[in-house]
């Protein structure tokens, strides 16, 4: 499955016995559908507040009817802020997750001096002047294959803190700033612990020096802030037999 | 003052003592930062779902701090789905509706296959095949003095039904379609209701000779549909003296 889901009212992701999550509402409708217990997994198991784009998740069950009609139901019984793109079969070995080669991961910023109403669920808004030229200057460094250790948040389980950023896009129009991150994978956080880390950059309140400094001696000094959920898109999710 | 506000959680404008209203959350701070009770008036009341960036609404007090400070404070007590624009002093003749001589709305509607959960609160969801130019040819007809009420809901107060459209933008990026109406004033729904009949015009559901036909002699007979509200946005309001 392909999906889209606007994260504003769930508590992320994973099922969880009391609240609201994205895998639970999918297979609270794939179990009424297909009358049997189905369990889903994502490829990206994203925060409460994130959003998506292009999640993908997979299952394994006896479809009674085609896949396009299966589509359809889904989408009719499945809350609003939920849809599926895009089902597809793939062979048994297939895992949403543990096959993915690689995400691309948009952090969305409001960068007027005032809030807007209509993005506040949406984009993180920073009012602060940024120069756009340093951003740029700090994304060049951190392409590239790191130890992104001084960009993982605590509370993740111990993991091998080696990634590679095939490349990160910066696009500004106007007031609203997109920041398009692509790689192998990213840690616990990265992706808004980066992006708060390149707003401050940005704001000149972090010297570019320090970009090498925490790639090569890692620590959480420079990267206590985290970007808020509201800005994050999961965009897309790459597998090794991607057309 | 100057508002914008996403109508999604309130009730509409109007104050209610029991729902979430604009006009209410808005007095409920004034009142709070001006240690008496104020009571606002809104230019245009807006439906429930109704969105404004361009909203206008007057209040008479003493100010105990500068127009600068009072927006600050404001904006700081407000929820984040109001937003205090813009204030200014006016005579005291001034009545945000009262004084109005003109308005602008906009609908807004994503006319592709699919839905997108990003947009479920801010455009309707027209996925049937539309053809601009008879759209277009349906604008011209409808621009100008005329009785409209053909499109004019039932449950508004009697009300003399001559309005003058002084014009009717017809904007498509895409899938996304925006139709700015300007004129001296609206009917009750009378936006959402051209707005659904331009839609199945558009759709060929409803042919162009329609339109003169209404004008000349009213009838609701092609005009049972209503936009929903969430498609819809007050931009605007216009005042004689305006620079």
């Amino acid at each position: 499955m392909i999906l889209e889901y606007d994260g504003t009212n769930f508590y992320g992701w994973q099922r969880q016995s009391h609240s609201r999550s994205v895998q639970g509402e999918i297979e609270k409708v794939l179990s009424k559908i297909l009358k049997t217990e189905v369990t889903i997994d994502g490829a990206g198991r994203t925060d409460a507040g994130v959003h998506a784009f292009g999640q993908v998740a997979t299952f394994g069950a006896d479809l009674p009817m085609g896949l396009k009609r299966l589509r359809y139901v889904m989408n009719n019984f499945l809350p609003k802020d939920i849809r599926v793109v895009e089902l597809s079969f793939e062979e048994d070995e297939f895992h949403a997750r543990y096959s993915a080669i690689g995400k691309t991961y948009v952090y969305k910023v409001i960068n007027g001096e005032e809030a807007n109403v209509f993005t506040t669920n949406y984009r993180y808004h920073y009012p602060y002047k940024i120069e756009d030229e340093k951003i740029k200057e700090a994304i060049a460094l951190l392409e590239g294959t790191h130890d992104f250790s001084s960009f993982m948040a605590s509370g993740s389980s111990a993991q091998n803190p080696i990634r590679t950023i095939h490349n990160i896009e910066y696009i500004r129009q106007g007031d609203l700033i997109d920041i398009v991150f692509t790689g192998d994978g990213f840690l616990y956080k990265m992706v808004r612990l980066l992006t708060a880390f390149l707003l401050e950059i940005g704001q000149g309140r972090i010297p570019i020096s320090v970009v090498e400094k925490l790639l090569k001696n890692p620590t959480r000094q420079y990267t206590s802030k985290v970007a808020p959920a509201m800005g994050l898109y999961l965009k897309a999710v790459y597998y090794e037999n991607d057309k």
